[in-house]
């Protein structure tokens, strides 16, 4: 059977207004046989890494050729452009602030376009909704299989941010940093496997994860493998090193928050303590 | 392609209970092909003014034809109508307590209906939960293209409150009030463009905008042309004067909320002070 | 005209991080005309019997042959086993930790397998996200009317507790609990009309409801029909007692909770006094 079009929302819109029913509206006219789905409407408000985060774990689950609206736009109104961008499966539709940076990381082709053709977008374009009047409108005609080449012409010098990467403080010693907490109080670092394989081996020991003043020497295979009130590492769903709680949020036990530095001792470094 | 049902939701509802989805499993039962689109779940408790603000916003997004459920129902399981509302396009299903005032303005043709046509409800009509049992069969049998006629009679008094308008309390100063605050912390005021045009005329000065003790003396076009930490106001996308700030809430920033009010001052008024 | 596939969701997984979005691409992928319909994702973390709750309320309205993917999940990665649960009309697809223990209270004719067949996973299983890895994609292959028989052999030993019970403490005294508080600040209690059909009697009396140091006295039939401030009983939509207060939250005026224990005197229990 043939498949509906896809349009996935990721906003920081929230769910307390009207704003996301109005973008589905928008669509939905447009697409009569839409399938709307919701990734996420509550990126912290303005927090185009967040936003950016969650697009890149979100989007490769979905079939070929669904249209994806990434909107975190502290920007709208200004001069900020308006983009389409294409990968080999998917399309992608967002403010040229770097939100989409984590999807170009991940994705070798790539061809975005600025996007100027107006008569796709509403007749009257506010200057602080441009999800309703610009972006939505232009989802829906990819969603409908007009060619992002109608969009726009194609552009080269798109905002694109790094990714914050651990870095070596010595030579054992790697400084990482939370990236997000999620919803069970889970600490998501930026610390990959290749960044530390020691301590994803069987059995790894002689390592030290400190975070502030909390030195955490367990890598737990699951959850619930955590003894009651222990505070542990995981390798998480995200590809990353987690710190965790079984049943509890570590984020609480740790008074840790985005941006919380975690540092792996290896080896010798760990006799050193804590660095306190 | 023929286009699907659509039933629009808006609620005080919440997300944490089953509510939401038993309506869903409900109204998927009875019409297999229904698209069904949340438009918002989180309009306070009993907020009847901000439910009508809300579904008002939205619904002229959706195609023809659509049927909007807007349930914000303090008085369920009384004497309170079931209502069903056709415009020239949609259809509203609601509790006749003013939920739909504010579709009622923006609409000139217009016929209300006492829903009593018990055959559609639920076989068993509970007192607590008329959106399940009564509202969304009924949406339901819309979106199935059962005319309204067959719901039952015709009424015209209905209940119908005016928004508030601003008012000049004296030859220079007009006094409105905060409708609302988004998710981004900006004040929606009911102060629109033809209430004060001095204010959206280029380089607007010799106006001030009051709220509490601050006194607010520039419009931006863009959030993003507000300097950090200012709070400026702009004409924001509902149509409204709003009060904001650039990348920050300037519910915070004013210690305002709901219902707080905001006067403009123009020509020799602003010389006379913020009215402390 | 056909009836698209209907795969609803009931999870702990909030909506501030990627976690639904990337469950709904995963199950979207797998069958392109799929509905798939939230319940709810704000369980409270880890608690399965919220879960529980939560969907025993809402599967029925479903239409035949949906399937009910329940995810609370504190033991992901463990040894405790996927399920999929079939009743005469819907299927369920959950971890075999209890979570379906008010659906199977519900249903006379249950058959529960173990899921095995690990070739419908997808192609990496994390330890940490099996609803992404393991949980939506059987929930897809159902949708696709694969049989529950392809997914592993049946089990008799399945998790499931015992909903808690009122228990007489006397001849006249019935000691319930709260079961919940739902987004109106309602208290829904585990008292049945079976379990005390005095109290809905018309014009019942001579009986007392306490919670904490506060005795209610009154039923209402409607949460309108009671008096400013008031706290009364009142039955729920649920099936169960409610401790309510007309457009006030009871919770917030009994500072009552999950887990408040609420007792109903009967009889010349009620000249005794609250039992403080």
């Amino acid at each position: 059977m043939a498949r509906p079009p896809i349009v996935t929302l990721t906003t920081d819109f929230g769910l307390q207004d009207h704003f996301v029913g109005v973008i589905k509206g928008v669509i939905t006219e447009l697409v009569p046989n839409v399938q709307i789905v919701d990734i996420c409407h509550t990126v912290q408000p303005f927090d185009v890494f967040e936003g950016a985060l969650t697009i890149a774990q979100a989007y490769s689950y979905f079939p070929n050729g669904t249209v994806h609206m990434v909107i975190v736009d502290p920007g709208v109104g200004t001069a900020r452009r308006p983009i389409v961008a294409s990968t080999e499966k998917h399309f992608f539709v967002a403010p040229d602030n770097g939100v989409l940076s984590l999807v170009y990381d991940r994705e070798e082709r790539l061809s975005v376009r600025h996007i100027t053709a107006d008569h796709y977008f509403l007749q009257s374009v506010s200057n602080t909704f441009h999800a309703r009047d610009v972006f939505a409108p232009i989802a829906a005609y990819l969603a409908k299989a007009v060619e992002p080449d109608r969009m726009g012409e194609e552009v080269h010098d798109f905002v694109r941010f790094a990714s914050p990467r651990p870095k070596p403080s010595d030579e054992h010693t790697l400084r990482g940093v939370v990236l997000k907490i999620d919803r069970f109080g889970n600490l998501i670092t930026n610390i990959m496997p290749e960044d530390a394989p020691m301590l994803f081996e069987p059995q790894a020991s002689n390592f030290k994860i400190v975070v502030g003043n909390r030195q955490i020497t367990e890598i737990r295979a699951a959850y619930a493998d955590g003894a009651p009130g222990e505070v542990f590492g995981i390798l998480g769903s995200m590809g990353y090193l987690e710190i965790a709680a079984n049943r509890g949020s570590a984020a609480k036990l740790l008074e840790a928050g985005k941006g919380t530095e975690v540092s792996i001792l290896l080896g010798d470094a760990t006799a050193a303590g804590s660095g306190q």
